[in-house]
């Protein structure tokens, strides 16, 4: 049984520095965002179309991780010169010491919020605080209305959760009404935003976002 | 650096008790496939689709992987008496001790094929030898043509790859050359099967399947 107390030592780190990168970013009045989902879910496009509706309002940096290519942040990269791309071979989260060090190629002092885009990935990211603000969950309409239901410490730790591709509603079987009531059990507390990134259809996105971050004066977290 | 020999000790304990599981499976004759795929690109219907298609032909047995719900095996035991549900809690693999304890409730002299459906995720359990005879991968249409390319190592562990919903094609962004150039750089040898099981399109996978299983006369594997 010897591996149990270094698990909790490598939390126990990870959550020292996770606590550093929140006092880094909410002295430099950014807001974080910790975007956890599924391989495929549309994480990356719906920060690609955040960084277009959101340009000249909202100056947003991308920490971007994936097990390989830079794919991602070569996307992103066109619509924000504050992206960087962490490749975690086959680690399968990100920590809190690659957003640290991640974190050193951003200039904060004009960032006004951070989405870290965590590897995709439903399981093991939900563990390891980054010094986020906020954790986003992110499923997509075609990966199956049971996976709210099948994935219950993801929507327990998420301040919010977003719903992709209802534009492919009519070709997947698909019960939003069950996903939504599994949701509602699961957390009640927690706002469900249903979108369709590929029709460009990310407006309650937009407009939460919106509400917390704000621009140059701070997070909303902050100011409570 | 305490956590090294400790994850080294998890893997080669982890290794011992799978040869365990292969001997007991290859004794019995049962051809064992470790079926590895993201969540929701469709393991489960692909397997209820199976279990339909080979009725009186093959007798299959499952054990399938999930954080929470008996959900899938619910759908599954509707075709096969042999389901096996594995709750992981928060575990993101299966690993082979759970195998091994699952395996105590098959009949496995009544079986001819086994299929291990993983919890739904592309990293950890590519690392987890379950005693299989084969590691299947598989993606789905509605992920992405990227997702190839950013899993390397389920790419290069897989002795065959489905990738599922090409019923969606025409409405998702998804450069099928691009994805098997992808496929074809990162393990050449291994054969790639694009199957739609909401339309019913499983031929090809059904004829692979018949090919290494040879029902009550043990596996293809056993036979070379």
């Amino acid at each position: 049984m010897k591996e149990i107390p270094v698990i909790e030592n490598v939390l126990k780190l990870n959550d020292e520095v996770a606590s550093l990168n929140r006092q880094t970013l909410r002295e430099a009045g950014v807001f974080t965002v910790n975007l956890i989902g599924s391989p495929g879910c549309g994480k990356t496009a719906l920060l690609e179309a955040t960084l277009s509706r959101l340009k000249g309002r909202m100056r947003i940096a991308v920490l971007v991780g994936d097990l390989a290519t830079a794919r991602d942040a070569e996307r992103l990269s066109r619509r924000s010169d504050q992206v960087v791309q962490i490749n975690t071979g086959k680690g399968c989260h990100l920590d809190a010491n690659q957003v640290r060090q991640a974190l050193k190629r951003v200039e904060l002092h004009r960032v006004d919020a951070l989405v870290i885009e965590n590897v995709g990935n439903l399981i093991c990211p939900v563990g390891f605080d980054l010094g986020q603000d906020i954790k986003v969950g992110m499923f997509s309409v075609s990966e199956g209305d049971d996976k709210a239901a099948k994935h219950p410490h993801l929507i327990h730790e998420s301040d919010l959760l977003i719903l992709n591709k209802t534009d492919l509603l009519p070709y997947v079987p698909f019960n939003l009404q069950q996903f939504r009531e599994d949701v509602a059990t699961l957390n009640g507390a927690m706002p469900l935003i249903e979108l369709s990134v590929l029709q460009g259809q990310i407006d309650p996105w937009i407009r939460w976002l919106s509400d917390v971050v704000r621009p140059g004066r701070g997070s909303a977290e902050q100011s409570r």
